[in-house]
């Protein structure tokens, strides 16, 4: 311990600052820290535990001896230099959406499925940031009873496409750009300040957006639901920084009383209840932003509908979205 | 016609003064107006046919020979003034909840239930904006088969708590307050800018809000569906100045296409489709502000669960959701 060598490629975007920070507070055994990103970033100085560490280029010689590697460089670099970084050894943490859906490559929440990371072949994948703030709230409840049918509606921030992402958002509200338009160089198809963008990633052949695909996909792998049991999300982009959140119905095999809800998920490993909205007392993204656990309110039994429930769940999406289980994943093959 | 007595209660607010912009673009047929409101608004001029007009103070006086009262001015005042207003001899349409639940009173979305006006013994209930907006788009999908389920989830707009909160919001952006905390006078519990508000209206007994309960029984009452069909609502605030967003999932009694759902939806009056997200087609509240139809896109066929519809709606709020309906109402009336 203490001795790992950890190699962080796309060190300099937004997950790749925030791994640094959750590595560095969770006092994560880093030995040596290789900083990785691509050519344009080259030399540049970051700050890691008080010191100055320089930025190398992401290059198949640059993972010579890496024990760690956590990627987060975009599916396209995960492809190509992952399995570099396994034939040299390393276990890899990956944060893209490249290697998610391989049979042999577990896709892990450790709060959720932890035995699974026994099973890695040395690529282990970071879910979608969505998918990860969900599953850690509802899988309380499945544990009461099975789930049967999951409708999700997403508020996601500007945060999950990255530092541009954000950055377009500020200088919008400062703005920048004609009214309703973009401000340049955004990485989204219509203004976000004011505005809502229903049309997250690519769409696929069934009308669905690969965002919200990948929340059906990747809960039934994380929660191991079968095939058959109706989940569906609708991703909507929203004038928010960085804390997404989710409007979610869930229907349950059993009725459950609201109470042994709460109970289960506060008990839980990362997440809380805040739920007592005649006080105001629920979550908002501006008071999660920052906050490592994910908490849900406004739980409420469906009004018609048997064992139908419905819940509002907000989690920091850089954080507990990204970074922090990414490296909780890390934590439970190292430590 | 041409000589109709109007009068509209609660005018200087954002409702009361978009009325008074419909009533004017759609001719109708007013003779004489009678703009009314709270003393503190006494002999504030507004324009009306290019012409001032001086607000007067509601009370009973005041509606002495009116034909037809447009209300808005909030629950209470419509409770007091609404029946002094019928006694007089005037048909009112009241935009408040006073009266939408109450069995002889019609609540009516014209596109959808144009014959419950004639029922009405003096007063007609204008919907909840979040209701009008959602009927609007699904009745067109309950005459090709009738409608089994709804879950919606909403991203509503600032203007919903009226003048006052389009104020608050841009006062936030503005920089008023600290970052994390509400405008000074803002009516939303949380601040609104670069925030969600998962909580409008007030908590009921269930846990649900009003506004959440309002989308059951308003849909209910409006299009007729029996108390065991499952409805239910999350109702979210955005940092969206006029217009609402809906994510609706609609399941029907029989399997329809989405080419069948897409021209029953652009045949049905005041609403139309926008849907190719590959062009980035689909309405955003920016697009939609200012607009009287609905606007309906990323309409999907869900990916595990059978006869289910999955749908983003938007639609004006101050338009659509309140003056416009309420206009229209009228003139199924007098016209």
């Amino acid at each position: 311990m203490g001795n790992l060598r950890v190699a962080v490629a796309g060190v300099t975007g937004a997950v790749g600052q925030e791994i640094l920070q959750v590595l560095e507070s969770r006092q994560f055994p880093v030995g040596e820290l290789v900083p990785l990103a691509s050519p344009r970033s080259r030399g540049k100085k970051l700050r890691f535990r008080g010191e100055d560490v320089e930025v190398r280029v992401l290059d198949s010689d640059s993972l010579q001896g890496v024990d760690l590697a956590l990627f987060s460089a975009g599916s396209s670099t995960s492809k190509k230099f992952a399995p570099v970084a396994v034939a040299r050894g390393a276990v890899v943490v990956d944060n893209s959406s490249a290697f998610r859906y391989e049979s042999e490559v577990p896709l892990v929440v450790p709060e959720v499925n932890p035995g699974a990371v026994q099973k890695h072949q040395g690529i282990i994948a970071n879910p979608n940031c969505t998918t990860i703030v969900m599953v850690v709230a509802i899988a309380p409840i499945h544990q009461l009873s099975s789930i049967r049918r999951i409708v999700a509606s997403t508020y996601q921030a500007a945060s999950g496409a990255g530092a541009k992402g954000m950055d377009a958002l500020v200088r919008e509200l400062e703005g920048a750009g004609a009214p309703s338009s973009c401000a340049p160089d955004s990485p989204f198809p219509h203004r976000l300040a004011g505005n809502l963008v229903p049309r997250i990633d690519d769409v696929q052949e069934n009308g669905y957006t690969k965002e919200e695909m990948k929340m059906v996909w990747e809960t039934q792998k994380i929660m191991g639901l079968k095939e058959d049991i109706p989940i569906s999300a609708t991703c909507v982009r929203v004038p928010v920084e960085r804390a997404h959140s989710e409007s979610v119905q869930v229907t349950t095999e059993d009725a459950l009383s609201l109470d042994d809800i709460r109970a289960a998920i506060n008990a839980a490993p990362g997440v809380t209840v805040l739920d007592d909205p005649r006080q105001d007392h629920y979550p908002t993204p501006l008071d999660i932003s920052g906050k490592d656990s994910v908490v849900v309110g406004r739980i409420r039994r469906h009004p018609i509908e048997p064992n139908t429930y419905d819940l509002w769940i907000v989690g920091d999406q850089i954080r507990k979205g990204a970074a922090l289980n990414a490296v909780q994943i890390a934590e439970q093959v190292f430590c």
